[in-house]
């Protein structure tokens, strides 16, 4: 007999909403990366149907009495952590009537898809009514989400993506950035036209090529592909499940790093998925903590660790095997130019300085979007005074590589864009505990060790999955809560100490 | 108000499984065609979810209460058909416990995977275990079936693919064929042997050129590739849905006409799939009428149509134009290439006079194993007998290119084979109804009118869809029932009467 009956069937209940959850992922990437677009109405009908199917079944009242009961019944720490997650879950559906979570899923469909084929025609007015549609629905969105938790409307959708932050933690930690990041810019940029001229790569760099860098690249990281692809998509992302990981990039055949940069970026988020507790895979405290935190292992692999000289090191002959030798690939160079600091319109192409300047611009706006003060018709606006402000760019007229250049907004992810520099922080801080915790960290990466920084983030960060809060997880890692003074002090020695 | 209430929340019902199915469909192609290994254990489970959902759905005793009331409201013609395949649908699931179904999917799946991983290693012993276990559970099932139908066990399980079908009825029409089926094989191959040596393409064919043939290809046949994919599969098959059909074929860079034959094949299931009644999709009525109608879209496409001289004339310069040009391709050596007669142990390579031989010794060996008379371990003597008395081939040993060649067994399709001899048939008297009603039929295909057989398809049995019991179908298409005749009159004619 059991002494938590209540929570054994809430777990029963779980395990099938993964199993479920499962095919709606995995339609979900196959619409973003092969699906005919002929396909879409009944795609976005089927997702819907099943949105509303999983959202029937998280708020079905006998889910909520078991809950009830559950609290009261004898469970362990690990127990009692699945039980908070899943309370969450639970919590989080029942803020929103089933209707609205069906045109919801329509919504963002029909947005999507209307985002694809606007983009590369740089067409944002055939854009904006979908984009007015998902802003309107967001801000219903939160105005319930609101009213259930006691949030402000913009925290309410954020704490979809980041439990427990709001706006106003995001401005304690963004704020110094204001004083520092513009200045840092330019002083790195100084430094490195002081540093004589790059030899730039020479293309063109075939998509057969590319690919076989980057699947290369990925083993190098250890993602296992038994449980894992690598595929092509407008937009590139982490999708599947943490059985079936499924990763997308995009070929560019004149910038081998865009793919290159965007498939390890990816990769962090795929071993995050496939190093989750495997034991209780389908229960809600083995899913990754929260989308910062997914952020910071992405980043970890893209910003902390390969653009550590000693991962150049390695990648360097798999770029000379893969895409032939070329004076750009020798090692300094090659090293110069994976710390060049440019200034460009594109988040995911941006290097790690300038990257956060991207994140405030949409942090803004999507506050100032979901608070009525913005509409959509004003972004371009914003958008280009913006980036002439943090970066000096001139972005007018080019809206596909500005306000559209994001599938986010247009897949009504709205709340999300803080998690980047979020995460960007949170792996500056893990690096810097690694750091104290391996005092020879370095040495062993520049050896070719990546496995120590592997087996570190796995113990701190993938095995614990959910199960604590992201304060607490962060004060277990790390000793302390999020402190931006170590991304800060990383860029600094990165751009500025450093002899590269 | 409706007079028709109950018929209406039917309607909606179906549709709702339609858009969940949807789901099942691509998740059930992503695992031929994509899914990495480690993944099966999760997929399985998640297949078998969605398998166990949609049964209780269509098990629920209310919908079998407004199935009843249904009966007794004013429908039409179509609304009364409709009703008619709703209940067909009702009817086979209730013949099932929920347990069978989740454990027959998981069966299944580990079965199939099992069976992608033995055949490569022609283990047929490491197989046996797994087809033990789905023989067993087509026995169990096949018995329920009966117990409900009052059908035979095998004639149940038939049932499921060609509704109304026994295996007396397909012994009618195959008994003619032990008469004249050996002789024509000798008398053609005779004929072949003293029409002089053939020029034999020289490979190898590069898998890359091979996809450009199938999709050029393809297009000429009007597949929409708006609404559909062809990827690569261990086992070729036509899968997805309606409005999102997913080919699959897989590339033999020896033998370009593998993936080009297989390719044609699977268009004629999708272009089937993609005329479909678009107003009705997601009512039964609007779903493929019966595996061996939909055989005999595939054949009519393979070999009624891709066969004719006027559709091998456009086929040249295609591939001329993918393949370069070699004598091979010297339009009266590829007409003879692709009317060669050669017994061999593939059914998916086999020409059409061949074709029915492998037909017929699955069908043989099927209804012994769920009579029990033949157990799993005595499939290699039976099939080794059967291919030597057929076709005079020794099999002894090759059990990957015997046995285990079709993926049929191994994912539990048992009363499935003889489907594809009946679409034979059936599209030997679709062609000689054509060829009645357009008297210039073959002069408009040698000048490239393909359309003319789209159209009548279309109209004929695309369009139909569900509307009618086969039986009704073949009557009104044809004037008559099922006439093998017609195709021993086609084989005749093509392989003996003509000219090449």
């Amino acid at each position: 007999m059991s002494t938590t009956p209540a929570y054994d069937t809430l777990v029963t209940a779980f395990a099938r909403q993964h199993r479920l959850d499962h095919l709606q992922q995995m339609a979900y990437w196959d619409q973003e990366a092969l699906m005919p677009v002929g396909a879409a109405a009944a795609r976005a009908d089927a997702l819907a149907e099943m949105a509303t199917l999983l959202h029937g079944l998280r708020t079905d009242p006998a889910l909520a009495d078991q809950l009830a009961r559950a609290e009261q019944e004898p469970l362990d720490a690990g127990q009692r952590a699945n039980w908070r997650e899943m309370r969450r879950a639970v919590r989080a559906d029942q803020a929103l009537p089933s209707a609205l979570v069906t045109r919801r899923a329509q919504v963002h469909a029909r947005s999507e898809l209307a985002w694809r084929q606007a983009r590369p025609r740089n067409d944002w007015a055939g854009f904006v009514p979908h984009l007015r549609e998902v802003v309107a629905l967001a801000r219903e969105e939160a105005a319930l989400r609101a009213a259930q938790t006691g949030l402000a409307p913009y925290d309410a959708l954020m704490d979809g993506y980041e439990p427990g932050m709001t706006a106003a933690e995001v401005e304690r930690v963004f704020a110094p950035l204001h004083q520092w990041l513009p200045g840092l810019i330019a002083q790195v940029q100084a430094r490195q036209q002081a540093g004589g001229a790059l030899v730039q790569p020479q293309g063109p760099f075939p998509t057969a090529a590319q690919y076989g860098l980057c699947e290369q690249v990925m083993r190098l990281l250890a993602f296992n592909f038994e449980a894992g692809r690598l595929d092509v998509s407008a937009h590139p992302f982490s999708g599947g499940v943490p059985e079936d990981v499924r990763l997308t990039t995009r070929y560019d055949e004149d910038d081998f790093l865009k793919s290159l940069m965007g498939t390890i970026h990816e990769t962090g988020h795929g071993r995050y998925e496939q190093g989750l507790p495997r034991a209780l895979l389908g229960q809600p405290v083995a899913r990754a903590r929260s989308m910062a935190i997914h952020e910071s292992q992405s980043l970890a692999f893209e910003m902390q660790l390969a653009r550590h000289p000693g991962f150049v090191a390695r990648l360097q002959p798999l770029l000379v095997a893969t895409l032939g030798m070329q004076p750009a690939f020798e090692l300094p160079n090659l090293l110069r130019l994976l710390h060049q600091v440019v200034p460009g319109p594109i988040r995911v192409d941006a290097d790690e300085v300038t990257y956060p300047a991207h994140v405030v611009l949409r942090f803004e706006i999507e506050q100032a979007l979901i608070a009525g003060s913005m509409q959509v018709e004003d972004i371009p606006a914003a958008w280009d005074e913006g980036m002439q402000r943090w970066l000096g760019l001139d972005t007018r007229g080019d809206y596909r590589n500005g306000p559209m250049q994001d599938v986010h907004w247009a897949a009504g992810l709205i709340g999300y864009f803080p998690c980047y520099t979020l995460g960007a922080m949170y792996a500056a801080q893990w690096f810097a505990t690694l750091r104290r915790q391996v005092p020879d960290l370095d040495a062993r990466i520049e050896a070719g060790d990546l496995g120590v920084v592997f087996d570190w983030l796995r113990t701190h960060v993938w095995e614990a999955a959910s199960r604590f809060e992201t304060p607490e997880l962060v004060q277990r890692i790390s000793g302390e809560p999020l402190n931006p003074a170590y991304f800060e002090a990383h860029l600094r020695a990165r751009y500025l100490d450093a002899a590269g």
